[in-house]
């Protein structure tokens, strides 16, 4: 049976895992939008493209839960990134006229300080110590990194995901700061299946022993936890239809754990990708980030019509997909109403893709399509 | 946090709990589906009306996973059944007109034999060693009940949810002795989507230490682990457009247990699930069934229309729910497109409710005018 919680150590991260990746410091403190202060904060991020004398050509993407800032290849790391088929040369965002930016979220494990990095004045990791951060913190955190380069407007803010809502963020707490918003996938405030799904997600970690009270050795992550979070994750990032046609009822292509699961492909999957999360994501950052979703609400901001109007953005990309459970297609067509109804020349881009929540990344040409037709009117 | 993993007593089930509950010995042994032998086994059902001198008005009813024979009140048992609104005197199930059975399931623990029930021929629970059941099992429990009580035709075999599962199996084992059929929320082979998502609820138990291989003590159930499954399938059984109406964003009515759980309102809901479902119902027959309902697939009988065609049925009523994401209403256009093809009056209910699965029990109306209907022209 599947409950012996075996501990693997995760492999130190070695020097020149991320070689493109630069750090920003916050300001310090950092005041973070629910009042509690952070000290000795700094933002990890990557850039492709060159910025314009002008510097009118940055873009400024957020990513989803798990993705580092490592969006895209480019010269210095020729790793595949989290949004290759989108971002570089020659692609829908195309990094020959763009200066873009990925930020790695605040409270993420990847750079940015967060519940696994050390806190200044102790030395220690914070663990579930760290301050509790909302969506508009990233969002902030992703504001400090545009000052440390200088650069006082963004062509276009975008993000897909939990960075569907950074963006959104960005566009209340600095309006008039990005001409042009892209959101994928997101929303302008979680949806109570959406909560209830990642709450019970964080349930799976916090009840595995090995979490310890948020108290677990450094690369010791409560795997039981994590995996299960990964596999019911997983589940709502996808759809039913897409399982029908890829995986039906077809037996699993490895042998079966024990009697009560693993005996569908379907569970093989799901396996797959749990094993490959369980160790590389830190717990306590998956916590705070999931809870950081569940909060996220525009109406903090006066409503998502009020931020559309203030935002003053020139136009609007809000492209969701049809069987997206957690992110609905409802919700964009809300958030596109509102920038709509504010004047902003406002696209709503309804994918038909099985792949639920995660087409952005897994079925990638319609929204590579969107967003070329999107940016190419605005080339500089 | 809510990791402590506190273990409470199930109180002992009181002689008189279900005082209309009644016993059918299985033949011994009994061969199970996949070729194994149940010794010494049981089932336990209820009735309801009376059966005529010709033996020609009863409906077996199967259930869902979790609940027991008590379908409805009586004189007998005037608390309260778990589809209380849909069976009875006057009521769509008219127990006037129609000698009902409700049977619990093989390898449940409301009477029947099953993983929390002693084996025999060494007077200890069962537990893990019990021998894996399939839907078919189940069906033909049901078919014992009948030989026992002398019925050896049905007016109508019907269920709902696992219960409609077993309604199609009964019908590929036994063509011809049910006239009619109505499958709630069934489907002919469970989808892949349905599969991942029981597995992960098995896997919480799995997980759960106090689970301990499935050698817990009779009556301290692995807690953590049911109340994560259950919160699992509670998501599973509803819908995101009741939940946005029902919930929205509304906080909790108590206060959140930790940081990380327990803020809004639908959490709650959750909590109360759990908490009523933890001593419920026995882990052991909870993995069992569930398992069981992955495995089920009438292409195991030929497929479905091969079923149809034999069961020579005069009439089948498939009922489904368009937000159910278990049960899909695709499924359930599958199983009647078969009947009907197989010359079957066949009538589809595609009910529009927001109650997802679980409409049959929290919005009944749209189900009692189905199921009136199609029993009203068939009285005898």
């Amino acid at each position: 049976m599947s409950s012996s919680g075996t501990v693997r150590p995760v492999t130190v991260e070695p020097r020149d895992r991320w070689p493109a990746r630069q750090f920003a410091a916050l300001p310090d403190p950092f005041t973070l939008f629910d009042g509690e202060q952070l000290h000795g904060g700094r933002v990890a991020y990557e850039t492709w493209g060159r910025l314009t004398p002008a510097r009118d050509n940055a873009i400024l993407l957020f990513t989803g839960l798990s993705p580092s800032a490592h969006a895209a290849s480019s010269a210095v790391d020729p790793s595949e990134g989290w949004w290759e088929p989108v971002l570089g040369p020659g692609k829908a965002i195309d990094t020959n006229h763009w200066f873009v930016i990925c930020v790695n979220s605040l409270g993420s494990c990847f750079g940015s300080c967060g519940p696994a990095s050390a806190d200044p004045r102790t030395g220690r990791r914070y663990g579930v110590d760290f301050p509790a951060i909302t969506i508009e913190d990233i969002a902030a955190a992703g504001r400090a990194v545009l000052a440390a380069l200088g650069i006082s407007s963004l062509a276009v803010v975008a993000g897909a995901s939990l960075g569907g809502m950074a963006s959104l963020a960005f566009t209340a707490l600095f309006p008039g700061l990005a001409k042009r918003l892209i959101s994928v996938s997101g929303t302008d405030a979680a949806s109570p299946f959406a909560i209830a799904l990642r709450s019970v997600q964080r349930e799976a970690v916090l009840t595995d022993p090995d979490w310890l009270q948020g108290q677990y050795p450094a690369g010791r992550n409560p795997r039981n936890g994590m995996r299960l979070a990964r596999k019911i994750g997983t589940i709502t990032y996808r759809s039913p239809v897409e399982w029908q046609q890829r995986y039906g009822r077809l037996p699993a292509d490895t042998p079966p754990p024990n009697k009560f699961i693993g005996e569908f492909l379907v569970e093989s999957y799901l396996e797959n990708q749990a094993e490959r999360f369980a160790d590389a994501f830190d717990a306590n950052c998956y916590l705070y980030l999931s809870r950081a979703m569940d909060r996220f609400d525009l109406a903090r901001h006066g409503g998502v019509d009020q931020v559309a109007q203030k935002s003053r953005a020139e136009s609007a990309l809000i492209i969701g997909v049809e069987t997206d459970m957690l992110f609905r297609i409802e919700e964009q067509a809300r958030v596109a109403q509102a920038f709509a109804r504010a004047g902003s020349r406002t696209q709503l881009v309804r994918v038909e893709s099985a792949s639920g929540h995660d087409a952005f990344l897994a079925d990638t040409e319609p929204f590579e399509a969107a967003i070329r037709t999107f940016l190419t009117e605005h080339h500089q």
